[in-house]
């Protein structure tokens, strides 16, 4: 083999062939023990849903990992590896969680209606409380003749319909809902819905806003913004529902909210909206960007693309529907074009002087980041077939 | 228990002990298991070793995990969960194969001279020469009086220094190599380099460009990009090398490398950049932003975050390196004023037409990048650990 050329003489085969055999064999047992710790996870959660225990629950997750790290640190296996299967496995037992249902919190609620119910985020929570043993009715928008019917007898209605529309809905449809009925939302921003809803109803008011896509396939760890309104015991059993759940729930002001949301949601979906424009102007050859790139490119073009595979309505309306995003929109617009007088400059050291100063203001959470990031990227560098 | 309370009997208490012991026997199988397929996939490596075998065989991959997806399927396991940890085992084994080191393609080479061999990526590469037996030195700012002496007799020169350096360094300072050395560079622009190296040395030139940080743990999936220079059967070795390493080779012209990386790098750096500072300068709450959180933005603040975690040379170098990567960043900034037009004037059809304009450039790559990133979303939302 003067040259290095890779060979495979009957040797090497033999001894490869033996080796796979082995780990096909340790796979085998690796399934069977995956099945087995399913199985268990099924059961705690089976002895969880008769007690209405929560099926998240982070400080005996945090305590069984850092028993497992130790257990592997002594058999020279790095803890990290095992905290990331077990992670992954205990993923895979939040999504079966659905199979047994969980724990209805409230018995005697009678129905809830679902108003916008056809919509992808309104028939995930149709699912959740009818797997939680609630009389779940949706209302659609051809279905207002039958709404009075509907919402007799109703104990929970809940909003989740088009932003642009929620609010006008809200105050011309939603009038007369039962006195102790109790009104919510799921829109995206809460300072407006909220007005609605508390003008339009006496009874009971909260809003709510799950901070994830309908295409979660569970509830674990996932966060839920509150936002209160009225008679908060009186929807206090609806907040340990989506406990239940798994869900983590963060309570807000809503004007806090909407201004978090303004550079979480309608800023960066706007530039992301715009840096698909760009690369479909600049007429970019995807297929050799994709060619050339780099775990953490590929990871943003995903990001960037993914917008796109959405419902343009939707964005729109998230973009549209608060006149402050115009601002931190504009804002940013303002940084950019000012940010590239300093490049057309050349002032390589006033570039350098700005990067160091967001670098302090980050402090702690840049190195942070860039520690969770190299997890990250590391995860989509695994998912790589060729 | 009729306010839906959780509460915690002795029964309860007992039945979910008793599983979480079983859950720990299994757990205790479970790293046996690992520690045993780690070391059997060792032994593969080191057959693949002493036969000069790349670490990274992507059909051998594709087919081991096509036949544990169909095992899992009749055990009723979903196949999706038996990949994700497989490959996060290989990810573990490709880290573990630096201990057997790599098999020594050019035995006969001479020395390796690597200039600039004190910078992160220089050193990675000195680990991997060193690691497949190769005798490497380090040539770094102050070394220069030894330079004659060291480039004596070397089969390979490589450089990577910074690159608002490069082209001078390669002008001023290699024109004394043996005729028969390969010089090279890691330089993450390719025409300029390029240019400098053919101009300055007379015997074989390859430029390479290595589309990953200094941070990752293997080569193994990795891409390096190949720019043909001169006499390549010269540094075919190297290159052979760098596949046994477990990288993936993509052969481009310098030019279309360098246009891409306008795009990729200098753009996508610079509007990274500009979010950071507009973060900064808005006084975001970074507290209550992640409080409020979803698995996407947390991904999407810890790529901003990251940024500003490493040097503000190094971007400042890649930003103001290309002259070209001005217009880039100057189109976007057009595109992104005359976006916000749209908006401002309060036109949601237009918004919603320009949307469907690039969903339709994207095609079929929208929708797999939604794919896709859903998996990169799950993996984020595994890592919460509150």
């Amino acid at each position: 083999m003067p040259d290095g050329r890779f060979d495979m003489n009957e040797k090497t085969t033999a001894e490869l062939e033996k080796l796979r055999d082995l780990i096909d064999g340790v796979d085998q047992q690796l399934l069977l023990l995956l099945r087995k710790r399913l199985d268990l996870v099924a059961q705690v959660g089976a002895v969880k849903h008769s007690a209405g225990l929560p099926i998240y629950a982070p400080e005996r997750e945090a305590a069984m990992l850092a028993k497992r790290r130790a257990e592997a640190e002594t058999m020279g296996i790095q803890p990290q590896l095992i905290e990331d299967v077990l992670r992954r496995l205990m993923r895979e037992s939040y999504l079966n969680e659905k199979d047994v249902g969980f724990k209805q919190v409230k018995e005697d609620l009678g129905k809830i209606v679902i108003v916008g119910g056809k919509g992808q985020l309104g028939q995930l929570f149709a699912q959740m409380f009818s797997l939680s043993g609630y009389e779940v009715h949706l209302l659609d928008k051809d279905d207002w003749q039958r709404a009075a019917a509907m919402f007799e007898g109703a104990g929970l209605v809940l909003v989740t319909v088009p932003i642009a529309v929620t609010c006008e809905l809200i105050r011309d449809k939603l009038t007369q809902l039962p006195t102790d009925c109790i009104l919510a939302d799921l829109t995206s921003i809460k300072t407006a819905p909220m007005a609605a809803m508390l003008e339009t109803h006496q009874g009971p008011v909260v809003g709510l806003h799950p901070m994830f896509g309908p295409d979660v396939g569970s509830f674990a760890k996932q966060v839920v913004v509150v936002c209160h309104g009225r008679q908060a015991q009186a929807y206090d059993w609806l907040l340990e529902q989506i406990k239940i759940w798994g869900a983590r729930l963060v309570e807000a002001e809503a004007i806090k909210h909407d201004k978090a949301m303004q550079l979480v949601q309608a800023m960066r979906h706007f530039s992301t909206f715009v840096y698909g424009l760009n690369l479909c102007r600049e007429q970019a050859d995807m297929q050799s960007l994709l060619q050339f790139s780099s775990p953490i490119y590929r990871l943003e073009l995903a990001m960037v693309g993914r917008l796109f595979a959405q419902s343009p309505e939707l964005y729109a309306d998230i973009i549209f529907a608060q006149k402050d995003s115009l601002k931190a929109i504009s804002d940013y617009l303002a940084n950019y074009a000012e940010a590239l007088t300093v490049l057309e400059s050349g002032n390589r050291d006033e570039f350098i002087r700005r990067f160091r100063e967001v670098t302090q203001w980050f402090g702690d959470l840049a190195p942070q980041f860039q520690h969770e990031s190299r997890a990250m990227l590391q995860s989509v560098n695994d998912m790589k077939s060729h």
